[in-house]
């Protein structure tokens, strides 16, 4: 069978490469040839440039596959998934788009395709783990998400290294955080409720909100979720106060006659000074805990994972993790393994017990191990 | 007598006023009637609306004085001293200017001027102290001067308030702060060495190394000599994140086409929000310790200042502290009270410990006491 992925990003190079040896036949498109240089120790992969946002050269472009991965920026995501929809492609997306997925509902599934968005770790394993969870309980009670990509090495002051773009990074602390709490979505600032969480391997992390729920909010009816960010501790406090000190606002101010906004300028100087070089090693540490009653019980099912960078294949542990979620959903998808047409979010696949069985074992097989317990909890 | 006031800002307004309550007759010159209406409520100080950077209207408006009193700001105040110089005024100065006063030595000696500079709080009283303990140990071992000025309500995250140009405040926190240590100038990183101090009625407060001696390096053969700025506790911490971060940084970044120095932005936004209002009420603290040996003790002599604001004046701790020294040493020359010619840095001043004894005694009697302590050290 026959796929292509859009975007040779960290990640998309990733995909396309497992792909490729899940016995695929892979083709790459970027528009930046040093991006598809990502795949140049594949040379069985076709390459192609092409500017991805036009959408005749696009709907051309994808016409041979039989399925589309999407690993576009997210800036171009929403559009690019559209796109692909409208040629009734199946697709697998990455790109987090800034815009809500659920607007595709009905033109994914007038068009008779299935379109997995959100499909990296989180938000993706996230949701499906969530997903799995408010089906599991027979009365969910709460849903939480903490997740963070965090530098092997720790370099002070911010001991904190970007790897997507740094407006993506600030946005994470500027974006209210919407929570669900008693059944209603609540606003709760950025870097706020900043709590100390001990992971074994690593240490004391701290999580603070974010606004990271997207889907769920809609998708699903638990009384209580909430997302929150992993930093080495000491992070959030340091951004608060770049944040509160105006280092993130978007208003410009009149700077010898230029009109600058101050979070163009910290993006252009901190944040690329932040930026992690592509050898650089990294680690995703995610740990998702559901309550709920179960028959008489209330029980705590807890997900736990710790990825690391591979340095034999010089993978990110965030590609790793973003990349293999989404292509082992697209291998279980050409697999037959997804039932669901129209726009499935991810944790829709998850509400399926032996989709989520199926994918940790995928996930597994690429050295991702996540942990599941369950415990019961003394009312 | 007559006496004209350069500048009319928070502290030469405050000077003009004090030259008038001792009885002078008083003009003040400034570029902005905005602040020369700092003097509205003194409707016999004469005002006069000049551009003091041109050196023809400067020389002709001096002219009839029997002193000029420098309180322009900084970056004018090396050629506003050196033209009085020339047109053979003798004056007494408080602009702070970055230049070395030093190089103004045989200038103003071959002009037959009295020529005081750097007459303020710190420098000013600060040098004045200094140059007393040099000469009262037989053998001094170590001067330290800790000061700052603070608002006196703290507001997070950084409790502090400009009062002064934000370029200058930056400049704190950015110029290589030098000291004297075992008779050697070295040079200490800014905002560095923090230590906590207490102080009566404030509490306690974070010194940290900050380049102050100025001129001390040059005129005392004290072995070891410091400056620490005092801020309330943390404040060092963010400003040290905040520079380490880039942005203090003068090195301009491209942004959406515009080159933009970090520092220029920083100032415009950050500095501006912290800018002390007028009205806004400050203190000033001040600690000098001196150790030395004199006859077979070893002593410590201190000096230690605690000012407020003054809600009746609505004169700010700043601008008294900082106003008074310099209209008091005004005073104190037009009374024939300084022998010496030429360029007198206020350590000369201090040498003489009756001159002192004059000067604390006209600060004492503007509410400005600063109380000295002579203990014995055992060894």
């Amino acid at each position: 069978m026959k796929i292509i992925v859009l975007g040779c990003g960290l990640v998309g190079g990733v995909i396309a490469k497992d792909m490729f040896d899940r016995g695929y036949q892979v083709t790459v498109a970027d528009i930046s040839s040093d991006a598809l240089a990502r795949v140049g120790d594949y040379p069985d992969i076709v390459t192609e440039k092409a500017n991805l946002t036009n959408s005749d050269r696009l709907q051309a472009l994808i016409d041979p596959f039989d399925l589309v991965i999407g690993a576009v920026p997210g800036f171009m995501g929403f559009n690019t998934v559209k796109h692909v929809i409208q040629s009734r492609k199946n697709i697998v997306d990455i790109s987090f788009f800034p815009e809500n997925a659920l607007e595709l509902e009905s033109f994914a599934y007038e068009n008779h395709v299935q379109a997995v968005v959100d499909c990296g770790v989180a938000p993706g394993f996230s949701h499906l783990a969530f997903g799995f969870l408010s089906r599991y309980f027979d009365d969910p009670i709460s849903l939480a998400c903490y997740v963070g990509g965090l530098p092997i090495i720790r370099e002070k002051p911010f001991e904190y290294k970007i790897v997507f773009s740094p407006f993506d990074v600030i946005e994470e602390y500027t974006r209210p955080a919407r929570i669900v709490y008693n059944g209603k979505v609540q606003i709760k600032e950025p870097l706020s409720e900043v709590e100390a969480l001990y992971f074994d391997q690593i240490g004391t992390l701290e999580a603070f909100n974010s606004d990271g729920l997207r889907t769920l909010i809609h998708t699903l009816k638990v009384p209580n979720m909430i997302e929150k960010t992993l930093r080495y501790p000491g992070h959030a406090e340091k951004m608060k106060l770049l944040r509160d000190a105006g280092f993130f606002s978007q208003t410009p101010v009149m700077v010898h006659g230029a009109l600058v906004s101050p979070l163009d300028m910290t993006a252009k100087t901190l944040f690329q000074k932040l930026k992690m070089r592509e050898d650089e090693q990294d680690l995703t540490v995610m740990r998702i805990i559901g309550i709920g009653r179960k028959g008489d019980k209330v029980l705590r099912y807890s997900f736990e994972m710790c990825d690391r960078y591979d340095p034999e294949k010089k993978f990110t542990s965030m590609a790793r993790t973003t990349g293999f979620t989404c292509s082992s959903t697209a291998h279980l998808l050409l697999q037959g393994h997804i039932e669901q047409r129209g726009l499935i979010c991810p944790e829709y696949l998850g509400m399926d017990p032996d989709f989520l069985d199926l994918l940790m074992q995928e996930l597994a097989d690429r050295g991702i191990v996540i942990h599941r317990k369950e415990e019961e909890i003394e009312v």
